[in-house]
């Protein structure tokens, strides 16, 4: 059971009717160009093999029975650990497929938090269908922490593409719940879960955390709102006081330009759309999600199940592979950090 | 008076201490290249030439007494209209550069208004200190509106770039006023002029309107939000019964996607960041903000005084020319449109 090299990561499926199978299939296929870690995939041989199949792909799968087989197999063959399985039905979800998706998660993650994969990379789900089987989390994100023993308020989502890192500071509400949510204390909370991040997943030592204003221009001085004299502009006095290097509250129209961006590593959002509007208009096939703050590293396409397209090959695999590599990339730096001799 | 061609835009100057009259300089400059109509700008000869010196542009200026000279005389020479004028203090906003700011627009609204102009483009002002001299509107928009003998609430605010067009439901509030200022009958109304300018200010026969959510995920069935199906559903219910090409409720986050903007003329936000963001991120040196529902056709580059870079050749003129040419676009679509025995 002991290959040389730090351990693979778990792929999770996803939903098995969504874009999730095929899109591992093209990931594996460019692992070379794309510089890809190795990794292996919890369950679906049969259906990986079909999904290669229909996206004109020429994929072998290697069956392996534990996550250390995968480091060898992995440049000739893509790894698949274990017997789940279910029959390709692209673009017609049912509970079996909803079972199936939980199953491969459940399974990436134990090994995650185990430490026999070095991290979990996790395919697109259909919450509505999850939930019908008994999931009772209201995201693989949530599910995730969960498996770790961490608190749900501590795993921060990280959007991150080739243009842009963004973190909302509320996610799943609704807008008009936004500004009772805001705190100083939910503001330094997650800042410093974001900070943390930066140094430990990104390599980044002093990182720049541009913080959003809440209101158009900022408020103006209170003329249009008043969150951002009264909760964001006192976090980023405490932030700084921490010597975190965080900076705001600035204007969000301001904030995501070309220069602008060049001027942080992190833009702190305050609620969802804030975050999402930007990273999906200039990254949308390479947008990832990272779970920020927990002690496994996750990763996952930012992107929906998209039934409509799926088997179609129509699905863009960039996502996917940024996913991939981002979760490696992150891995590898906290096995170095954990294990200063072999730096 | 009669000069051949129809009359030329008038462009305000905006803040003489801002970037706007450099810019209005360099867009005289690249007029050929840029293919722009014949404009005149409403005073500022003296700080003008300065203006143009200090960017290390040679640009002769014409001083003109009536709008129908500058058509002659634009294509060697900047046609300037009367005496008002300041020095010129680039990054020293004061009280007589605002009062002149303000003399300038008056005048440029005055000759649209009675046609001597085909329109106006607006050079960016500081609102504070055109407050601080008298100025009691909320913004150039309303002033013009007023001009115009219109009412504020059927000026629209139009923004445009290379990758988008969208317009903003409500602009100047705070975020937690949008959902009580968000009504059925706003939307229908803003809408409606929306799509009346698309038609008559681009020449889109059938304007396909996009309509954003104002939740996360267009509220997930009510889940994180009741606006969609209260407000915005039903809105878009009315418009397409008076067979106006109107969709949505869309997610934001993948409204303002790169394949998803394809599918539509014109994303219609909910507010202000909604709007801005995406442009911003996307089109920052050109965005224009183009007033629909006013007789008078107005357009604007849509940055700021820039008073930190006035003067040192660092602001792109990229918005200011393609605010002067969209003007142009509009003004020559509505006089066609209104002599038929011409086209």
């Amino acid at each position: 059971m002991t290959d040389a090299g730090p351990p693979p990561l778990a792929v999770s499926l996803g939903d098995p009717a969504g874009v999730g199978p095929e899109l591992i299939c093209e990931a594996w296929e460019r692992r070379g160009d794309a510089r890809l870690p190795p990794f292996f995939v919890a369950g679906g041989a049969g259906l990986l093999q079909a999904a290669a199949r229909a996206r004109g792909l020429d994929v072998p799968i290697a069956r392996i029975d534990h996550p250390a087989a995968a480091g060898s197999l992995y440049g000739k063959a893509l790894p698949v650990l274990g017997d789940l399985d279910a029959p390709y039905r692209p673009g017609e979800p049912n509970a079996d497929g909803a079972r199936l998706a939980l199953a491969s998660l459940e399974q990436a993650a134990a090994l995650a938090v185990s430490r026999r994969a070095s991290g979990i990379v996790t395919g697109p789900i259909a919450k509505a269908l999850l939930a019908e089987v008994g999931f009772a989390f209201p995201g693989q994100t949530e599910f995730v922490a969960d498996a770790c023993g961490a608190a749900a308020e501590d795993a921060v989502m990280l959007l991150a593409g080739p243009s842009l890192r963004t973190v909302p500071m509320t996610v799943h509400c609704a807008l008009s719940e936004v500004p009772a949510r805001l705190s100083v204390e939910l503001i330094c909370r997650r800042a410093r879960i974001v900070a943390a991040g930066m140094r430990r997943d990104f390599g980044i030592a002093a990182p720049r955390l541009a913080i959003a204003a809440l209101n158009p221009h900022a408020g103006e001085n209170g003329r249009m709102g008043d969150e951002e004299q009264r909760i964001i502009a006192p976090a980023i006095e405490v932030l700084r006081g921490e010597g975190i290097d965080a900076s705001g509250p600035h204007p969000a129209d301001s904030l995501f330009a070309p220069r602008a961006r060049a001027t942080y590593d992190v833009a702190i959002a305050m609620y969802h759309d804030q975050a999402l509007v930007p990273l999906k208009a200039l990254d949308f096939d390479e947008g990832v999600n990272m779970t920020l703050g927990l002690p496994v590293v996750r990763t996952s396409p930012d992107h929906g199940t998209a039934f409509a397209i799926a088997g179609k090959r129509l699905a863009d695999a960039g996502a996917t592979i940024a996913a991939i590599r981002m979760a490696g990339d992150a891995a590898a730096r906290r096995l170095a950090a954990s294990s200063p001799q072999v730096r």
